[in-house]
């Protein structure tokens, strides 16, 4: 295999001494790169540019040609598991996605099979292993999947949720079936990661898109559960490295304490937290990914230079600290703006760390 | 004026003693209840409903004569106010909220005027005297607010916002421009709100439905700050007794702390924090309203009793909570599901007042 030329993001993620806090976007192959949506429009949507592995390598490596990003993150969808379990993932032309087959009673769950990794979703394997061979080794290559509970809340309610009316409707009548349903997406979950690992993948993240709406008690017994059964079958050593994990709850800020018990590596913060709270909070157990607000990119490249320096002394002396905005980059962010922010990190980041 | 027959409410967000934890529910006047669907539909729209003082006060009525709640809060939308300083709102067909006029412009900021709450919104304080005579006395009147945060964050996006682009870019590259928009708009809302207290609101709640889309230092300069403002400006007596106040950010769990430091005499918590920590970091200064999963109820009425009782057990022994759901009612909840959680309640938490 060959060898990292940067391997600062997966040592920060590790707390391992590093010279300057390393950053990359959730969403950084996204809509606000022309050259993305060039590609997009080639590919014909959005699920033909997930499933031509060729055209995913593409997109993933767009924003590692315009900035000197530390980590490469696989371009899929958390959505690829349930489509793989047979539900019939479709989008409506302005909507959000929607399954053709809802998980909605007994039956529905008994039927649900758990993917073969290699089978129907060797398309994502694929794009991992071409990303890997394109990388040539520059920076990590990410890997990642929605949590239980997310891909859950998709699955139950056929698509995006309102209000959640139908999962938590199952959670609080029948728990019984939704702790079902978790584990055998869960088990899902773990093959798919293991799967990435397996390809190719230096580090996984965890996406908990829908965590956050939960009650603490709720969110422990049927989020924070079946990530922590996911995160301990997990493949931790590949190619002679550990394999970081990185768990994030978006509007999880006061469950972070209870997520660095789980084993993972790392946990994302959204921007709501403060990371010096946020590392109070979690004890030195692992290391922290954020939180940059997604908005901040609106303002001039001045302000941004400054919010930079807010969060990096937020989070203030030592290691453990990946820079990333607290949530994915907006569509209509000018690209101009994600480059300031990138320079910024990489130049005041330095006396953080020395 | 009439002497009232149930004050439990208004002693319990003042921590005095009281029998039973006293109950009430965010949008109790709505859409899950058929008689509101049939006065909306008498009225022809929402906004028409509002803006006519008898049919305002119909809806306010009607769950109180379902459900022993013991409290009434006024009917009406955050955005009267907005309206009033000649933004022009409208609402989409199937659409949330939109105004003709949004305010991008320092000359935007400029020509705002505070409006006059017996003028442009006599309306609404015509509907609280209607209300409060019709009460009779039966239990005490909510007057309530947008927050001045909510309310620009309307005001400047031109409805409702999916990232607050705009708010939030010209929070980071105007902060000057953004300060005065909320002096005048927290002008605007300390008027209204005292209007309504002269009319004979009893109590009052500011809601902060954004705030907790804020950076933490950011919350406490554009939002929390100008909450504590305006409950400064408020009067906070009236017909012999005290005028508790309210404050309520969704997602500000975070914040309880700070938020209870403004003077205010209660916090709203969302489901998402657990009453015993909040009780904890408000450390006795205020009562606290909340905080159910609205989920919860399209549950079986015997999960709902249990979901009640473990509220109930996160506040504890002791007096100073409201029970209420952590946000708004859901249109599709079944109005019988509400009746036993206001039932359950009642019953269950006595114990804890003895």
């Amino acid at each position: 295999m060959t060898q990292l030329t940067n391997d600062t993001f997966l040592r920060a993620l590790l707390r391992e001494p590093v010279d300057y806090t390393p950053v990359w976007m959730m969403r950084q192959a996204g809509r606000y790169l022309p050259e993305y949506r060039a590609t997009r429009e080639r590919a014909g949507s959005f699920m033909a540019l997930c499933k031509n592995p060729e055209l995913a390598c593409e997109v993933t490596l767009q924003p590692l040609e315009r900035f000197p990003l530390d980590a490469a993150i696989l371009f899929s969808d958390i959505l690829t598991v349930p489509d793989a379990m047979g539900l019939g993932l479709y989008f409506a032309e302005g909507e959000g996605p929607h399954f053709e087959h809802p998980v909605r009673t007994e039956a529905d769950v008994e039927r649900l099979p758990v993917p073969d990794p290699e089978g129907e979703l060797k398309y994502v394997m694929d794009a991992v292993s071409t990303i890997r061979r394109e990388l040539q080794g520059r920076v990590p290559l990410i890997g990642f999947s929605g949590s239980p509970w997310t891909l859950a809340t998709y699955m139950v309610e056929g698509g995006g949720a309102k209000n959640f009316s139908r999962i938590k409707g199952m959670m609080f009548d029948r728990p019984d079936l939704l702790h079902r349903l978790l584990g055998k997406v869960a088990d899902a979950v773990s093959a798919y990661l293991n799967a990435q690992i397996a390809r190719g993948a230096q580090a996984v993240m965890i996406f908990d898109a829908w965590g956050g709406a939960l009650a603490p008690a709720n969110y422990r017994d049927f989020s924070l559960a079946y990530m922590q059964r996911v995160v301990e079958t997990l493949t931790r050593e590949a190619e002679g490295r550990k394999v970081p994990v990185i768990l994030f709850t978006k509007n999880g800020g006061q469950w972070l304490g209870d997520m660095a018990k789980t084993g993972c590596d790392a946990l994302g913060v959204d921007w709501t937290t403060d990371l010096a709270d946020a590392r109070r909070l979690v004890e030195d157990r692992v290391a922290l990914q954020g939180n940059l607000d997604p908005c901040t990119l609106y303002a001039s490249p001045e302000r941004i230079r400054e919010e930079v320096a807010r969060v990096l002394a937020s989070y203030g002396k030592g290691h453990g600290h990946v820079f990333n905005l607290g949530h994915g980059i907006t569509p209509d962010v000018n690209p101009e703006h994600a480059g300031a922010m990138i320079a910024a990190v990489h130049e005041l980041s330095r006396p953080y760390h020395q």
